[in-house]
């Protein structure tokens, strides 16, 4: 009983010490971005109007620092929600996680070349492919990491409704297809695939649906009886 | 009841890993200041008085640099404040502080321009308007985020006395007009509106008023009898 | 008994507020990874194959990037796994698990030097012998701190069993060597000693043992009884 | 009593999230020093002797660098020890507190320009001189945070002997003195000068001693009967 009580509390532990580093990935991540805006860097002799127009030219890297923030933004918010769905972590599913993370973290760069080519009219496709190229794989690596979370026993709350796992399975991997289909997209017009991308983007500041749990669960059943 | 139980425990874990997460991107904004400090880099030949002089020369970035870190260590402090009279938090609280991060985070970049630019007559406008609209977005963002908090049934603690949730409401709200003021002031006269956002980041560095609860609550005088 | 309480506590929180700065160093370290690799910045009058050329040459700066956030990432899962096998922590070992961070903080510098000179048949050599350095001197470190946690009475926890603690201490000495190894082997061959350092790196991402602990410890006993 | 309780706790949180605060800035601002070791970029056409020699000559850039990282870790596992000894936190110590970690995070700066101009005979005194003023502004407002909590009522867990505080306030100030010692010795002689910052710093590697608490407190004496 001892030894069953120090496992459980060693998994809490390792699921609270997972989420702490991708919290802080997360933050990490989400406040380099800044990096790739440049501020301006002109000759004491550039008049004011050099400044003013210099600091209007950053529009393009502002909005892919808003884009790639508010990405950043709903995947922490995602991550926490989902995190709350797990019982406990295995070494795989760590793996996993952090390969996420290492998507998570290459954002800056796809980010630094949209900010750079958006008003490029010769190198903006290849600026948007590569960009959405960069969204589609967290979003390869989070649907990769679900679907072995929910197939493989005991790492998700086994009170959860099968059909309320398979509908986010469903979700996860409608994005990874619709993300694939913006790269397309992206390929034959940059406008638009960046255009389904921020739509997509857009889509996931709905609030989340509320996790359903089965009435009477094994667990359940016996405690509140 | 267990049911009521867990919903209790997911809301105090969402208060705290919201505060986590923010807590981590304020560290790192604070910290990624230092970078808009740029050592100076002399030939081997130069002599003694040429790093002396570019050291010196630093002083405005210096200033830039312990403005903004008091102005996001004041943020910081008032977050944790207000956290403290949060009940719960919902999908788009997260949101608008998602939103107030982002303002945050963007602070180095005009930091680096006012640094940059403090010391040049032409361009010393421009450069303060633009530092002084960058901390007029987190204000604004700030009494946001507390008005649809305040709005919003349930994400207050209840005990809160009204009277102290309009006193600080007013309060925010004067400070976005303050830093209104202040980009005007800027449009005038540079020192002027750098003065006024100075002033007002002092003002914010005194100790905020004790949060002042009803003396029975719904809440407490159930339990207290 | 009280001061006892107070002692214990203290010794938990110790090892906590250790492992929260770990996590923070290895969270910016990994993170920071990304800053080396540098977006293309190309003339507006550059054609589009430019941009596309410039991305595909990414990739050697992209593997040093994969191959350093996966070696972090592992000894991060380590760092997390061995701290459970910890009683407390003391002064001494405080200080070497700052200097193996030390080494993991570095990690950004030779990362930087592989994928720049990774496809330079010139420089090849050299980059390679200067990362895999780089690898062995955190690997070092680990083992120091290991060797002196399992030699210092009270530190490891002492329902361990002795073989697993020798198992461990033999695991991490033969990882230094393989690793001193690799760097004899890129001063003949680079390619052979980048394959060997990738290997061990390999070989880490399997899962590692559950610790094994003893059947009847003097505490164990006393409170199962 | 209820609203006692709540007090306490939210004095308990007040210390552990502006520990949280700290620890985080810590673990950024030790992290952003290895920034400050630029990886040299060579032509495809060097040859590869010059990475070598590009590569040592990284030598004073990555003394600086551990200098520095020592220097930092040793102030978090100072301020680790100290804020055991704080009971609870008031809003001028954590303005004291964030003036304190300013200094810290200013660290990169200093640092970057002592590796790069530690082997130049005519600027290294310049350099030490600015780099030992800038280790010099921690410690005091190390100082200053502790002589402010050990005057101020309340701060302190006031089981402390007073003949310990006295001691580490003697001790911290005497730090200080020597700092300022170590900036007329640069001035004099850069070498001296480094030497002395040097020593002091591996003076606090020593382990701290242990608190000293008094025998019989008003609280202690009340439980243990």
């Amino acid at each position: 009983m001892r030894l069953f009580r120090r496992k459980i509390e060693s998994d809490n532990s390792d699921t609270q010490r997972i989420e702490a580093l991708s919290d802080g990935i997360f933050a990490i991540a989400i406040t380099l971005l800044i990096l790739e805006i440049h501020a301006p860097h002109l000759e004491l002799s550039a008049p004011a109007h050099a400044l003013r127009a210099a600091l209007r030219d950053l529009w393009p890297a502002g909005f892919a620092y808003v884009f790639s923030f508010v990405t950043v933004g709903i995947y922490w918010a995602n991550h926490h929600y989902v995190f709350k769905l797990y019982k406990r972590v295995n070494h795989a599913f760590i793996l996993l996680n952090l390969f996420f993370l290492m998507c998570i973290s290459f954002l800056p760069v796809p980010t630094e070349v949209l900010g750079d080519y958006l008003i490029d009219d010769n190198k903006r496709r290849i600026a948007v492919l590569f960009y959405n190229f960069a969204l589609f794989l967290p979003a390869f690596a989070w649907s990769l990491s679900w679907i072995y979370a929910s197939c493989r026993k005991g790492l998700l709350d086994p009170r959860l409704e099968p059909s309320f796992v398979a509908t986010l399975t469903r979700q996860y991997i409608l994005s990874d297809v619709l993300y694939l289909i913006s790269i397309g997209l992206a390929a034959w017009n940059a406008w638009a695939g960046l255009a389904l991308s921020v739509c997509l983007t857009f889509l996931y500041l709905l609030p989340p649906s509320a996790p359903r749990y089965r009435d009477d669960t094994s667990a359940g059943h016996a405690k509140s009886e």
